[in-house]
């Protein structure tokens, strides 16, 4: 087991109805001027801005809002954020929304308190010391932004869409408000999505090579197998609140390190899954539904009793003691009819990605020399690999 | 599953050598001038006093000494502390030791800010609203109170002792440091009973009448194999680190209620133990062994299924499908056979407890219309047959 530090203060607030006691957390937490930053349309639509903001304005808080986020957040709507929350001396910014909601948010807490481009700190030039606090009121289990150190921003670079991810105990959100029943009316396909990401936020700290660390190994199948009861609950039936109770709160422990303090992780997945969602804009979970299992096929020979545990644990199948790998390969398999059925992609002409474009993303993810993973380290020519194992899996 | 709060800021440094920053750790939430509180001789001459003192002090902080805390700590020493603190102008406590330490300084650290009899808040006569900012060294793994809301301290009332807890999210503490190695030393039977209450504080929150909270009951579930594979390893081989790190970071999570956010928890088998430490001083988990498995049987109909499941999934035991209840006897003799082997008390006899003394033990667990526990509701004859089968388990 590997040293580790864990600090985790985010306040939750998890049920139904809890949105309604907004103003009243932002309060607790010295909001006074609160910037409520949304996405698109459907916080708009459903009446939960209307609902927050009439919460925020009960408690006294003057409101300044600022929407248009999109799924992959670009910078230009940081940039624009940090002018605003500076013009109008914001003190809180409170996020309604999801992953992309709550990490333009966490950027833009940091720019406002950083004296030069944003950027620079995404671009590890600089190392950001302050932040404005961030709280959110969570709308799709996915990401674990609410309750996590990390953000991941997009930008241009000489024309290439880059994401680049900053992971600082700064991002570490105050609250997080997380009532199930604002997932209820998601399309499956997002609901889809989220589920997968999660799944793959336990399965990048599941797969190491750190050794003798049952606890978190067993914390970890404990989600997925949460996951893999409760997403066909959620697909068949949307309204199902406890499993989408569930889901959430596993959103927020795939992702806030319970499930990795004490290990080596890999990340490599969504490494890969960030090139194609600069280059096609596809939604993260649906490139990483495509990409996750190609990868465990390649990496699985490195430690395939590891592979067969995850068969074995988390789906249930039997152990072939002659032929391991064969157990290996039916857990890689269960995971992917447990996501076919979820309506996800699974390989390239389903995610609407171009076999031709793998030099592409291979170039895209970085230099000649680079490599990616831990769990087994991936040159070049391994994860171009990789992704044609990705594009070629026969549905 | 029920709506919650989640907030456990406490800043956890886990892993070989961390106490060695315990002063830096202490400037970082504001130390200056720290109360050292401990217990008897062991965290003295092993040196981990002088190296922790020698640390802080090349922090700059000012070290205020106070040991002689007992196991089931006492409000004397208490007082004596809150003088001390006024006296000292302390600014945060720094507790070496276990459960019984942080619990005194949780208390400690209460009074210093109440103006008044501190055990007015143990007597929720009075409502605690500040407190001394605590953190700890962790020396055993058991109590979890080194991330969690709770307290207990004993006190004589009417010459009886008693025992009284007090849960409030100021006793989360700030910072915890957690080093494996540090629990090498101890006794094979501390580190048994420390085993006993971290298994104990999931299964008070794992027998629940909250149905679909499938998330919450696999973390539990992960938790308790994760000790029923450590727990031997640790007895076999008291310097087997990273089985002491295991159980070491399971009796944290065992105890933040991240393994009970979401349900009606039970807490009836503690209570009893209560009794039984109370009156023969006995530690908290010998009483617990042997309370918690008479419980088991005596509430087991309430919900066969429950604690066949458990039997199954934490003891690995076979399901009879035709006869349940089978099944969950067998998991319950599990758990004897686990801790009869890691030498733990099972009945009356092996405690020290005397059979004759269950009519005090009922009296003095409250009024006559006193009841215990929620998965099922217990009244005084029922508690007393609990006792009576605690007394009785022929070993």
């Amino acid at each position: 087991m590997l040293n580790f530090n864990f600090h985790r203060p985010t306040d939750f607030y998890f049920g139904k109805g809890q949105e309604n006691s907004a103003g009243e957390i932002c309060k607790k937490y010295g909001g006074s001027r609160v910037l409520v930053h949304y996405g698109s349309s459907s916080a708009i639509k459903s009446g939960l801005i209307d609902r927050v903001t009439a919460s925020l304005e009960h408690s006294g808080i003057k409101v300044i809002k600022l929407g248009g986020v999109q799924p992959n957040p670009m910078d230009t709507l940081v940039y624009e954020g940090i002018e605003l929350c500076r013009r109008e001396n914001v003190d809180m910014i409170l996020a309604v929304g999801g992953g992309s909601v709550i990490d333009s948010a966490k950027a833009i807490a940091l720019g406002v308190h950083y004296d030069g481009d944003f950027w620079d700190l995404f671009a590890k030039i600089a190392v950001p010391t302050q932040s404005l606090p961030v709280g959110s009121v969570l709308t799709i289990a996915a990401a674990g932004s609410e309750g996590s150190t990390s953000a991941v921003i997009s930008h241009y670079e000489n024309g290439v869409l880059k994401k680049k991810g900053l992971n600082t105990q700064l991002n570490v959100p105050k609250f997080a408000i997380m009532n199930p029943e604002l997932t209820m009316t998601l399309p499956a396909f997002q609901t889809a999505c989220g589920a997968c990401d999660i799944m793959c936020h336990v399965m990048e700290r599941y797969f190491t090579n750190t050794q003798d660390v049952l606890l978190t190994d067993e914390l970890c199948e404990a989600v997925l197998r949460t996951m893999k009861v409760m997403l066909p609950r959620v697909i068949k039936d949307p309204h199902d609140y406890e499993a989408r109770a569930n889901i959430m709160w596993a959103g927020t422990l795939a992702h806030n390190n319970m499930c990795g303090v004490d290990r080596e992780q890999d990340w490599a997945s969504h490494h890969l899954e960030h090139e194609l969602s600069a280059l096609y804009d596809c939604a993260h979970g649906a490139g990483l539904a495509v990409i996750t299992p190609a990868w465990m096929e390649y990496v699985m020979s490195h430690n395939v009793m590891r592979f067969a545990r995850f068969a074995v644990n988390v789906f249930g199948c039997q152990m072939n003691y002659e032929d391991p790998k064969t157990t290996a390969l039916e857990g890689i398999q269960a995971l992917r009819r447990l996501w076919g059925e979820a309506g996800l992609p699974l390989n390239f002409e389903q995610l609407g990605a171009r076999k031709e474009d793998i030099p592409t993303l291979v170039a895209n993810i970085g230099q000649d020399n680079h490599t990616e993973g831990h769990f087994m380290v991936l040159d070049k020519k391994q994860i171009t690999r990789v992704f044609e194992m990705a594009a070629d899996y026969k549905v």
